[in-house]
């Protein structure tokens, strides 16, 4: 670990066995669960932490995550200063002020071994995993929908004093989480780069993206964008694996969970990560429940999510501090937010076929249908980013995919 | 000064008697003139600031600027951190490592009695003035687009690592200085307020801008940019009276001073308060010079500004650091810095002429001439702000104002 010397000194990781003692001897900690009878399993399937799901024999629960100083999907060679839990709890702690039903509870946050707290999600599971069995959970597309307005707008111009968010906008830059995002989503797929990977047959595809000159620049715009846009505290990372779900009589719950990317960006970025993601989503969905009732419900997500976005923007409106933001203003606003959305969504949806980091909705299909439903989310990503002025909004996000669709189940 | 005891400890303000005593007890000073035959004049025409002019027998000379705790425009009633000196230090600084030959030579800040020593500038004389007495100046409009470009590209994330940018943005921020302009700018001018005024004649023109629902969420969109783009270090208050000014042998030269509001922001922003200056002083052309080789110089300056501009930043941008940034991205961006200037140069104009600080351009014309010069800015200014994204860059401008002008003429 002599890479991160120079980051941050040295501090020790918790391992399944040392977590019973480490709660035990926290007092805050230590009210929670009975920490003489806790079983542990560490769960981190995540590429910077270490997750401790903690649960004793009352069935009282917590869950503790702890920073790696590296990015453990790349391994020592990428240090990484493990401050960034104090982002993580940063975007918790608005959270709970403002949208405390839809994230878990936090429980306070370790400076010195940098080991964040919080509610252990007994009996929920990541969206993604329930999306890749075609399971229906309604109404979650909302909620995520309700988070980022809510987020967006308690953070933002329009409910804090401008002397605030410019001290809020500073204290909260994320400099390290946000080159991954930087180099990861916007730089490597559109370049030669040892973290890209991809199956020879899409290979024409991508030397296709590579030489499109409008879409590299309309993709820097988006980068330019994405790091210098202070818009809001975003959560920064908000694809379906950041969320948590679970169904109660037919009605889907949702909390979102991994805010370390957070830091003051654009608004549509957020959304975007959700778009993306729910592309990813339907492209699976496309080829292995074509047909079915979960594909149509997929498809309707991004407007799903999109609508209620608006309509909280629109519920708060009133409420905001400087009546200089006319409607008129957030109607323009809102219209921007929505070509941000499909742009970034785009950019999310491209890296997850190209780049370093994978998602299980394609990478687990057998080879035709994987190949199928890369060139579907590639060439639908393609048109959001190179047309989101003109598309008139989120609505067109499905209508962009059908027609993809149509024309790569015709080629077949 | 009570009203300041919470934002910075009392400090001695210099008066034209104790100037040469203070550069005497200081070493780097005393060196540069002779403090004991030292002539002192206190010239400040600014809002903000004391500024004294000193000049020793043997004709050596030293500017002090020492920040008010107040804004003097208003008076006491409102506080302003003196610390904003801290904000002019570091523009100067890195302006005299980019672009030497176009700002005074800085000699130090003293960070106890907020005082900023510079060269003292001798036979320069403010800009806004020689334009008032339509007085020639060639190739100060193409100076101040190459001081524009190289203090954006040399601040930006196309000359720095982005980890070295996201430090300098969070310690730039300068909120107290930026609110001036968001209110003043931006807000008061649109809507009923004690600070505005304004010739009886010119009351249905106000009224005009002010039930344009367009024009407002428009405004409210530039304001929403200023307050979050955070695309370079700008100056900030980039006007025809924060430059001075000389000619020799019939070519102009020009230093950049006052750059007190820096802070990270659109890089459209100092180049839309060039030109929107330059409306100003078109509009007297106008109604004094009309016919005369002036008012053809000045009605070139914007276009003048924004090709030096646009060539400074395609000479620099082979050096930038992060090659995905394309060449068809320059060209976006340069397009969107485009539409930034003449939206936030119509901004700059309206507020010359409805709200609190005026300008002498406008504010000594007779009554007829101030009417019809106030009439075609404002005009002007309207169609800029909210045909931005049509009319195609900058050399618009000019044409915009032509159709103004003739059909304010014909009224008459």
């Amino acid at each position: 670990m002599t890479a991160m010397s120079t980051m941050a000194s040295e501090y020790e990781l918790l391992t399944p066995e040392t977590v019973a003692s480490y709660i035990a001897t926290n007092p805050t900690l230590a009210e929670l669960v009975d920490a003489s009878t806790l079983e542990v399993a560490e769960v981190g399937d995540g590429n910077l932490n270490l997750v401790f799901l903690c649960q004793d024999a009352d069935g009282r629960g917590i869950c503790l995550k702890q920073a790696l100083p590296y990015v453990r999907l790349v391994g020592e060679s990428w240090p990484l200063t493990p401050q960034r839990v104090l982002a993580e709890s940063r975007s918790l702690s608005v959270a709970a002020a403002v949208v405390p039903h839809l994230v878990p509870a936090y429980y306070g946050t370790d400076e010195d071994r940098y080991v964040l707290a919080m509610e252990n999600l007994f009996g929920w599971e990541i969206w993604r995993s329930k999306l890749n069995r075609g399971e229906i959970h309604r109404g979650v597309g909302a909620l995520l929908g309700e988070y980022v307005a809510n987020l967006a707008f308690s953070t933002s111009l329009f409910a804090l004093d401008q002397m605030e968010v410019k001290q809020q906008t500073a204290q909260a830059i994320n400099p390290e989480l946000c080159r991954i995002t930087e180099e990861l989503v916007f730089t490597e797929p559109y370049i030669e780069h040892d973290n890209n990977s991809f199956v020879d047959e899409l290979a024409p595809e991508v030397a296709a993206l590579r030489s499109d000159a409008c879409l590299r620049s309309e993709v820097g715009l988006l980068k330019h964008r994405f790091m210098t846009a202070a818009e809001a505290l975003i959560h920064g990372d908000l694809h379906t694996g950041s969320v948590m779900v679970r169904s109660t009589d037919g009605r889907g719950d949702a909390r979102v969970i991994d805010p370390e990317f957070c830091y003051y960006g654009p608004v549509g970025f957020d959304l975007g990560a959700l778009i993306g993601n729910y592309l990813l989503a339907r492209g699976r969905a496309a080829v292995l429940y074509r047909g079915a009732e979960y594909c149509e419900w997929v498809a309707g997500l991004a407007e799903e999510t999109w609508n209620a976005f608006e309509a909280n923007m629109r519920r708060l409106w009133p409420t905001r501090v400087d009546q200089t933001w006319t409607d008129g203003f957030l109607d323009a606003w809102l219209q921007q937010v929505a070509r941000d959305a499909l742009g970034f969504g785009g950019c999310k949806a491209i890296r997850r076929i190209i780049g370093l980091a994978k998602v299980s909705d394609i990478e687990t299909l057998p080879p035709d249908e994987h190949l199928r439903a890369a060139t579907m989310v590639l060439r639908t990503a393609n048109t959001w980013i190179k047309e989101r002025q003109q598309l008139g909004g989120v609505s067109a996000a499905n209508e962009v995919f059908l027609e993809v669709e149509a024309a790569v189940m015709q080629n077949d």
